[in-house]
Parts: structure tokens; C-alpha cells; sequence
């Protein structure tokens, strides 16, 4: 195996499938990065055997030569020095050349590394994905549903199947759920698919946080794939496999109250910033909680009380107040993330009583939805 | 106690006091910031009893009115709500208000928070430092005096006085030395001071990298006052207390080599980017040794061999060697570390022989001088 690379591709490759490379895996050689050479380009793999990123480098791309593939072949390389090392090469170039089997030699202006590889035959092979139902999302599109879902997941083991975000694809619309069972969080969109086709899959919530990290922002079409236990996202150059948690999501759509008894319209600015404010003495009690009440002529209150440290009271004027009275109590954290996750400058907050969940969405929009459940405090 | 302020004054002060304060401290008026309101404006404190740090805001400053002084009086309040809060708060004016002797409105916009303070008359009393002998230094010159030797103190215990910078002066001159016994930085400068002053102190080192924190990068003039157990630096509108630490330095100038026998000129990026990447190896070994080989044509050899990962070798063409031929070896780090602190864009390596310490300058600077003890790798 030889090749000269353009120093800069072969880091942006490296950095991608670093994203799945761990060192706390119980298989050595997946501490890894596999480089495969063929006359067509070089392609990386990483993997974590949870999520699996591969990326290709193309010999050539708008008629300038990326790759100059000198023999083929296929190496596995340390995963930490190799993305080190290539970060701070010297030279816009990198010569790479495997000698007696797994002696690799990396050369750029005056420096020559020499590393110990791995057989690349021992590498696991990627998941075989059969690509029979492709449905196909923009890139940003994807980007904005897994930032306002994956953020609501379980973070705790104790039902491992809330720890993934719930994809579900009917009547070419993707609704995507996530909710650790104190919140939720629900985004829908229109999909290119097959109208026939259904699926009802649960995504690690990890995986889809690495993915958006790799992923560009631009609106190209990227190709999701499912099969009964990986999902596979296909962008160019770039391959992002993850497996599907094993399990039944709960039902979620009883929990979503469809009707409301006070509904107050707010600038999502401000009123982010009052309950950041509001929760700072509430962060030192245990529980983070706030106060939401409405009062007269559209002011509606935030406060905290903490008895040792001291209170605060915020004060900010809605944009329209309707329905019954109310005094409720329920995270700072969970409203803070939620508000963070919508979009729009102004937001509707329809509550069903001081002790029912209630919802946040961005006015005149019903593809996406917050819902908070509030906390006992008398 | 009343009085209202622009916020923007309040958050700088308060961030620069809160350099002092640590959570973990014995004495829990400490974990607080003082705040005392005279006719004159707005003083803060914040103290974890090694160093303390006062910041005062005037009345009015370039004809603009700063603070508007309702009523005099002082209160210790909790430092990290305190800071935390200003930070966020809605309006450009700031109101605090003390009611029932320690009772705080804080107000700004719609924000009112209530803040249970400390009593200000139990809060410790800085030094009292005797204004004798006053010498001056612009603010750009100690801080780089700073940033070039206390990388060097010693972080362990076992000989707390290397955990300082050694402050010598005489004959109008200042020499900072610091050293954790396997290197040694020196810097010195000329200082405004009465030609028959001299001192021989050891300032924490910790204390000189908050004070370089807080310092504005000009080249106004700091006044420093030396006692028996304190050092004080006083800019505008702020002091800054450090204790001295107690203890003989060690007499450090007969290390210093006088005279060399090979001596390298050298681009400093160059070198430092080829020690870097000949380290990335060796890092996982146990030391972190780099070795330097003078070879024919003035080529400079950099390599390191991990057995178990492989190795590195890297060439660097030096601008002149002179004298014996040598193959060296020493940590990577210290060199880096004491490249970094160095100004100038060629420094010359002057070398005794490979078992004896070698120091590093710039090329027609004496003022500043590095030092590392080689490693015995044979």
C-alpha cells in the first residue's frame, strides 16, 4: 500500500471517523482506524460497533487530484496518534506506505513517522444494509429535528429503550419522539419515501448527536435507510451506520393533552431569560424548580424561593393571556431546553391545570412540540 | 445601604475580585464578595486569605456618572449568586438596596431578587501594607515577566518553596527566577525604583497567574510595594494582596552555565512544531523524551521511539552550529514550554555537553534565559 494525499482532505476524513472511535472498547483493534486503498480513493472506517462512520476520499474531485494511488492495500492505524499526528504534519502532502505487512511509514517535508498497524483483515466488517426502502431528508432539515428531540432523552439505564429517540414513518410523514418521562419533545416533517412504506424504529440518542456533529449545513438530500436493527445515513463520501435499540417505545400520543384551560402567548426571549434568571438560587435547592403565575393585565410572574439563600421575582408582560388563572411549578431546566429547542420568536404555552402536563409550541406552527410534566409543590 | 449603578461597571469589578474567591475555603465569609458604599463610590473585596483582591468603582468617572449613592453602608454577599446574577440581569442599571440590616433587593428591569447577605463587619481586614518603598513596572513588562517564568515553578509540595517565583532586587534591577529543579526560567528588567532598595522575595506562583488574569494589556504603570510578608500591586482603581511564601530561595546562579560547547541558532517555530510532533509518541511512553542529534550540514535531528507504537524522526536544517558534535536527550515538554515563553523568532541552544543542563535564548537578548536539565537515556 503507498499513496500521496492532500494533507487537508485526509484530516477532515480522519476527524469524521474519529467521531465514532473510542478507547474504552473492549475490541483492541477498534481503537483503530481502518484505511482501505483501491484504485478509485482511500477509504477510512471508525467504529465503536455501536455507530460506525465510514468516509472516502476521492483520487480526483472537480479534475484536481486528491490521491495519488501508488499501490492498494489496507491498513489498521491508532486511531489517537494517527488524528494527532496528521493535525500537525509539516507539509501540504502525506506520503503513506506500508512496508513488511504492518511497518507504515508516513512522510510530510522533513518528517517521518514510523507506526506499528494492524491487519486489516481482523477489522469487523461493516453491517450489511440492504437498500431496499430509501427515503431521503436535507441535511439541515435532519440537523434541526435531532437538535430539538435528542436533547430530551433518558439519560438514565433504567429503561434503556427511552435513552433513543422514537422515529416513526407513516403516510410519508417522519415524526420523531424523544422523552425521558418527566418531558417531551416531538418534531414531524414531510419525507420522500414509498407511501406504503411504514417503520416504527427507536434511534440511540447518542448516535444522532455524532451524526449531526459530521454532518455539513446545507440542504443536500441525505439517504436514510432502515433495516430491522441499523439505520444507515448516506451522504457524500460519508456513511454513518448506528444500530436501533431493541425494544417497544411506549404510546405516547395519550400523554398529549388536545385541549387547554389557560393559554398564555409569550416572547421566547425573554421569557427564556427571566426563567434562567429566576432558577439561578433555585440551582443550589434540590430540584430547580420555578413558578409560573399569571396576574392581572397580561404580567405573568416567574419566581423561586429558596429559604436559605434568598428569592426572585420576575416579572414579564405576555403578548395575550387566555382562559382561567393559574399557578404552576415545574423545571427550569426542562423549560429552558425546550424553549432553546423551538424555533420562532414568540411561543404559545397551553396549560390544562396546575397539574397536568402542558405544552410549548412556536405560534402557527404544529410541527413541532414541548411538553413539560409540572411538579407538586403544596 | 442604597445606591444604583451601570451594570456594566458592576459585572467587570465583580469578575475581578472573583479571580480570589474559591468555594473551598474553612473561613465561609469568604465564599463572599464585600461590598462597601462610601461618598465616594462603590468598593468590592474578594480574599481566600493568600490573596485578596479590591476593586473600586468611582462615583463618576470622565464626567459621566457612574454610580448614583443613596445611602452609604456595606454587606457581604454570597459570591457566586452574586456574580452569576449580575451577569443576567435585564437592564443597563443595577439597584441594590440593604433592608432589616442584612436583607438585599437587588432590582434591575422587571428582576427583583432578595438575597440574604452576611454581616461586612465580619469579613477579615487586608494587610495593612506600609507604603514605604514604591517601585514601578508598566503593566505589559510584569506581565510578560509573568507569563515567562511561573510556568517553571515546581506544582508539588514536597519543596514549597519552588512552588514560588523568586523576586530579586538590586541595583535597580528585577530578576525573576523559578525553577522546579529540572529547569529554570529567568527573566529580568530594569525597574523605577530608589537605587538602594533591595529585596529577595518568593511570590506564589498561583497568586502571579491570577494577577497577569486581571492586569489590562497596557503599558500603564504598576506601583508594587513590598513588606515583610505581603506584596501588594496597585492599578487603577484596583489593589491586588499576595502573601509572600516563607523560606529561603536556593541560591540558583552557579546552575547556570557560563560557557558552552556546541551552540545551535535555530527558527523558534520550526523547532517547536518538530518537537511537538516527535513528542506525539513519546507521550504515551512513560517520559516524554525527545532526542537531538547535530548531524553534517547543519541538519538538527529530532526523534523519539515508543517500542510498543514506533518512531519519529524529524529534520530541521538550523541556521549555524558550532563546536562538538552531541546527541542529547530531554523532555519534550519542558522544552516547549520554555520555547513558548521565549520571544523572538530565532533562539540559540547552548549546549555543555549532553549530561549538563543547556540553556535557551533568543539571539541578542540576555534578558531572558531558559534552562533544562538533560535526561540520561543510555
Amino acid at each position: 500500500m503507498r499513496f500521496i494525499i492532500q494533507r487537508d482532505h485526509l484530516v477532515q476524513s480522519v476527524q469524521d471517523v474519529m467521531k465514532a472511535v473510542t478507547s474504552r472498547t473492549t475490541i483492541p483493534i477498534l481503537t483503530g482506524i481502518k484505511m482501505v486503498v483501491s484504485d478509485e480513493g482511500v477509504t477510512l472506517t471508525g467504529s465503536d460497533s455501536d455507530v460506525s462512520i465510514e468516509s472516502f476520499i476521492p483520487k480526483e474531485e472537480d479534475d484536481k487530484e486528491i490521491v495519488d494511488i501508488k499501490q492498494t492495500g489496507a491498513i489498521v492505524l491508532q486511531a489517537k496518534f494517527f488524528s494527532e499526528m496528521v493535525k500537525k504534519l509539516p507539509s501540504d502532502t502525506v506520503e503513506i506506505e506500508v512496508q513488511n505487512h504492518l511497518q507504515t511509514v508516513i512522510r510530510s517535508g522533513n518528517s517521518e513517522f514510523n507506526l506499528i498497524g494492524l491487519d486489516a483483515d481482523e477489522y469487523p466488517h461493516l453491517p450489511q444494509v440492504e437498500e431496499e426502502n430509501i427515503f431521503k431528508i436535507p441535511t439541515d432539515l435532519l440537523k434541526a429535528m435531532i437538535r430539538q428531540t435528542s436533547f430530551a432523552v433518558s439519560t438514565s439505564e433504567t429503561r434503556p429503550i427511552l435513552t433513543g429517540v422514537n422515529w416513526k414513518i407513516e403516510n410519508n410523514e417522519l415524526n420523531c419522539i424523544a422523552t425521558d418521562s418527566h418531558r417531551l419533545a416531538l418534531r414531524k416533517a414531510k419525507v420522500e419515501i414509498d407511501s406504503a412504506a411504514h417503520y416504527n424504529v427507536v434511534i440511540p440518542g447518542k448516535s444522532l448527536n455524532e451524526l449531526s456533529k459530521i454532518l455539513a449545513d446545507n440542504n443536500e438530500l441525505i439517504d436514510i435507510v432502515i433495516t430491522e436493527n441499523q439505520i444507515l445515513f448516506k451522504a457524500k463520501h460519508l456513511l454513518f451506520f448506528s444500530r436501533l435499540l431493541e425494544g417497544n417505545y411506549p404510546d405516547t400520543s395519550r400523554l398529549i393533552p388536545t385541549e387547554s384551560k389557560t393559554d398564555v402567548v409569550l416572547q421566547t426571549k425573554e421569557f427564556l431569560q427571566a426563567i434562567d434568571r429566576a432558577s439561578l438560587l433555585a440551582r443550589e435547592g434540590r430540584n430547580n424548580v420555578v413558578k409560573l403565575s399569571t396576574l392581572e393585565d397580561k404580567i405573568v410572574e416567574i419566581s423561586s424561593n429558596t429559604p436559605e439563600v434568598g428569592k426572585v421575582v420576575e416579572e414579564i408582560k405576555a403578548l395575550s393571556v387566555e382562559g382561567e388563572e393559574l399557578k404552576i411549578s415545574f423545571s427550569a431546566k426542562y423549560m429552558m431546553d425546550a424553549l432553546k429547542a423551538l424555533e420562532g420568536t414568540e411561543i404559545k404555552v397551553s396549560f390544562t391545570g396546575a397539574m397536568r402536563p402542558f405544552i410549548i409550541q412556536p405560534i402557527n406552527d404544529d410541527s413541532i412540540l414541548q411538553l413539560i410534566l409540572p411538579v407538586r409543590t403544596y
